[in-house]
């Protein structure tokens, strides 16, 4: 069960308003790596969790604490927004010389006409559950597998992919309130990095899991002449310079192997007949 | 520039047809973490790829490798829908006792009913670019942001789902040559794990990128005083037992610490007036 | 900002596993109505709110109720998939009889074919924040337009097709758990119908926000002889007989009309030119 | 079945075009509470309707009204698009000082900028099913539930989004032509609000529906000792100020009670044990 | 502007209910191949329409009919899910057998699991608009692109689609009444296949349009010696075999020719440089 | 299996960055009709083909030159996206004039407020497989139904929308580099046509499938009378002119005939009583 504070977790107002900067921080809220992504994942992993007590409970404290960023961006966009152009004939801005053609192009119709047009026609001026081009959030952008290790790489590029399009953002403005509140995002999306990889090395030291996901899953029962190849699928070899193409596997169970010239293993495919009440075409 | 070579990478034909597996195995297609999606993951990072020559060439060699991939899974599920009931009446096989009330339910009818119809409607019994439930894969299922640390963990990650998924198939068929053929990709699974770890130490180890991501980002414009902080957001403390709560953070750069009972930072919200010709409702 | 305390707002534990029956309540947990519409809908129209605070207050009030609703319901799931028949081949449940054409039908294989796949091989018998076809929720299922007659109005919607969904997987089960579960949830749609409702007379009367909405808007800017005529587009008139056909208008501000034969009052469209460098067809 | 008159049920012709005016037009059309919503959703309950024939008849009727102003819009749409500027280089207006770097920004060009680029290369200036930032209209946007006061609720709120949207989208206009055109469209949004009440009052006066919906269920199954309190979720209790809080609830029913304090009910969640084919993390 | 007749265009009822063919038939109203699609492509078509006015009118008649065909399937599937097994308790049909771990399997339990879940709990028995597994339509499924050449072969594919897709739930059905209402509709588009080829022939007999579309474009402009190459992109020369591959070109202006080891006309792949406020990794 | 070479199949670079056109462009990779589609469409189109092998070998050489032209298209929108504005502070491009209220429009802020903000937050001036509004490539938008006839002409209809939206965006640039590598893709469309063309011929000369598809169905199971007549949904006879309206069909089978007032032929809706556990409304 939930409960709410009425202040924010942190906060500070943007200098001024802007429509345009309002449209493209909504990745942040409703993009794939934006805070209702970070939210509803860690929720709906905790309450998936049939690990470990101290998962589930850390799993649904940082899920919480990413209502309040949804929160917290969502004012921010409303303070953005605040004064914007809706509309094109007002305050004198209309340019007479563009005329009867175009119909304007004032900078204040040209914020106008770049802001999100549903920041206007739909919310009001308010935050939308949607990403910087207008696109909803939505459920196939989170995981929850019940497998931990799996899950915590999860949680771990989410908040990689997250922190880089925070600090794009950063870099994107100039505004001091912006920049602080962003300042402490960016700072808790440093913690959560951490945290997942100290919750990685947490469930591999326990013995837990580990490489390669899911553990427990009888590696003999894989192809295991495979299992540590690269295959270099194009001319040129330049790929066989990493990490990846020589010496121990990551693992500690295997041997890179690079395989210079790869060819196919199996046979050429042999179609099914067509079945006639589905009235596909056959081989005649 | 590519080709293609008519033979598949490996192969082993099911023993027999199974329409509802045909539909789950629709996962490892279609799916968040399918093969379209690894495929289409590497190859944009590598076309968007900006970073050593390397870089570029390997995950282009592994994006070509997976189209292959949607090739076998392609074919087996051609294989398992073969003499798929894809009528009711066909066979004598419907019970007469049921009558006229349902429609009948003979072993077969369950079959037909409880196939994906698309497999039958749509597609003639060949594989979609869909996951189980029909829904088909989209763009937003992969990320290529030009940071390779950040895209290398989300790799790691869907190759970690991936395999999870994998397995549970394996798990859930007992047809030798489902399982032949899935014991191939797992086994790549395996090296791909392997991969992107090997990829994350090549370039961590090279100084190119590290944590937090974008290590370029100077971390003294972050508030660096919450840059460590785990937060407690519910009562009981179970999420103070784990590595994250204490100790030297990950990154090197800071030390764990656990708020027990966190408070909120910022000021109650005081939201804008609103624009008149948006008619919201004000505050009277 | 949100915290969290561990015991369930309420929940009584189903009396046995049932697979089917978790993919179908899916629906109140991800579909167009279901708790994770509500609760997001209510949290951005608590943080879209420019009007007085008791209705921010109010709003963020129940959203945050609705996400403990969305933790009953996944812990159900969690519950009613336990020993879920994820494989086919195992107890030996395998009617030898059905054979090499069809793969098998026992009691438990149906519903190893009709549960959600993806509970099984992505969720690991988790919930997922999908409707009962495995439909992934999205943020267009909700709104929040800053006025607040509108939007109460969408509320009360919201929570009519939602009891009324609850209502309906109420009866489609005879589990003294679920019921009891789902007896609670029911009645706190009883009273969050109640609630807009009663919100709405709160607005109303206090004089903001009436019938038509947006009533900011000054009516007499609107082709106002239009505005209260019902048009029959259809042969027959059973249309007439209701209350919307004659009498005084629900606002109060004209009369029904009932137009038996309505014609149109425009012209004919006389389409522009096409564009030639965009190659459509021309008039010739 | 359909008949069509080539004549518009109303139309005055834009006095010039507005290219960027039309993206956003587009959410009148293929938005959530666009034409195609309120058409789709009156045929489909019409459709689905098992109650008497005035209702029935009445659905149809409003639903066949609304494929017209699909119709109006989409004319609206292609004379707004005339004479769009398409290419950038075209009329000389290419803007010399702008140079290498960015490809030039004259007024004319920033309209080829910020229109809907579907506009041009899709459509070759026709209208779209989508939305203000071209998001394609989808079936999930419609409810037909078959309980008429469940459905008339969603339809009263389709129609108040549905005519905010409409003066929001005046309020942005200085064109006469465009403003004629919307404001008979607001008058008939007037007309569905009028008629939706009246459907309520019609339905809930004959005894057939009431609060809560569904009336048909017995309220004694559910938790009745629930169903008329208000939880606080939050500090503070502004929230206790409205007619929601106190009084007679709005069915005449119960008694509205502010529960200031609230604490859950349930247990803390324990969750099943995994199933080891699925290799999820275990209590170990 | 539409008008309504109440009479069906055609209909035959169902012998029986089906609800499980009633979850496949969804496919023939809300699929990409169903009436919604071409009723909207159709209409958007005829509203886009700048060509002469016989191609309009007779685009708007086609749509004006197929609404009436969403009308006439949406019926049947009402007919189809009459007295659907909606909850598992009912009729004694509960298998006691089959106990405590899965909840029961009877033959009407079975349809229960394996229909449409939303026919019961979101539509109350009634159509969706919704394909066979659940996905809803969408706008992005139409084309209208101002071209009529273009446009005219989009509608030939659908038909072609849709009549396979018609024909395959008629070879799936064994129910009179369904396969003579589809009759009708199979009629119905095999005309509208003659339909579209006689309005191709029209079109390029009046020199309007021709191949390749679109024609208006000066085939100088295009690399001309690259306009008639069939590439062979495999190993093996099975697709010299057609008639692609040699002799003149369908559009009588080249002559087909087959490259059948064709190699890169391109340079290797040189990125630009990273912008380094993006964050982004670079050569170093 | 697939191989890749590293030089593009063909390709000149722009002249010039240009952010906004990089945007409109990529709709040719991820749009409805874009290359992902066709790409997608004909591999799918190989792997499911069970007719003679010629065809399914064509289909996946075409196929896999696909993935080339999405690399070609990649590469030019990273080339256009090269320099992009992607703050607005930078290089004193501020407005000073425009000041506090609206935050600044010089040339390089329009750019800024025009590109898709995803080429900035998400991919770091890459290319997306999303199209020109940023809506995401899905997998409803490719098929692969089994019959050849219907496949060719979905593939041609792919051919003829794409080579138009590769010829609206050729007139849409002044770019050489741009305009260049067009000049090839609108070659090979060129190509495509003309192949499906071919391939249509190919098929249907040898005698395996024609008009109406499927041809395998027998025609005397349709409603036969009803084959060959247009309807006239609509007053006035514009429709009648055309070459649908009278004379052989086109499949040589039956007279076009012109019905110009056309009547119902079926009975008014009897809806099936409700279901009382489904709580709709009844008749009464």
């Amino acid at each position: 069960m939930f409960y709410h504070k009425k202040p924010l977790q942190y906060y500070k107002r943007p200098e001024k308003p802007d429509a345009v900067y309002a449209k493209k921080i909504q990745e942040l809220i409703g993009g794939t790596f934006g805070e209702m992504t970070v939210m509803m994942q860690y929720l709906f992993q905790g309450w998936n969790c049939r690990g470990p007590a101290k998962y589930r409970d850390m799993l649904l404290d940082v899920g919480t604490e990413e209502i309040g960023h949804i929160e917290m961006l969502a004012t921010m966009i409303a303070h953005l927004l605040d004064k914007a152009p809706v509309s094109m004939q007002e305050d004198g801005f209309k340019d007479a010389v563009v005329g009867a053609v175009m119909g304007g192009n004032s900078p204040r119709d040209a914020i106008a006409s770049s802001m999100n047009p549903q920041h206007a026609i739909v919310s009001g001026l308010g935050a939308l559950p949607s990403d910087s081009v207008g696109y909803p959030w939505n459920g196939r952008y989170i995981v929850a597998s019940g497998n931990l290790l799996a899950d915590f790489r999860s949680n771990l590029h989410a908040e990689s992919q997250g922190r880089l399009q925070a600090v794009r953002m950063y870099e994107m403005s100039d505004d001091a309130g912006v920049k602080d509140t962003l300042s402490f995002m960016i700072a808790r999306d440093t913690m959560h990095q951490n945290l997942w990889l100290a919750a990685i090395e947490d469930l591999e030291s326990s013995g837990m899991e580990t490489t390669p996901v899911p553990s427990s899953f009888p590696q003999e029962l894989e192809k295991s002449q495979f299992a540590y190849q690269f295959w270099n699928h194009s001319e040129g070899s330049e790929s066989s310079q990493g990490r990846w193409a020589k010496g121990k596997s990551m693992d500690g169970k295997g041997e890179f192997e690079y395989v210079a010239n790869p060819q196919p293993l199996g046979p050429e495919i042999v179609p099914p007949q067509p079945e006639p009440k589905l009235h596909g075409t056959s081989m005649k």
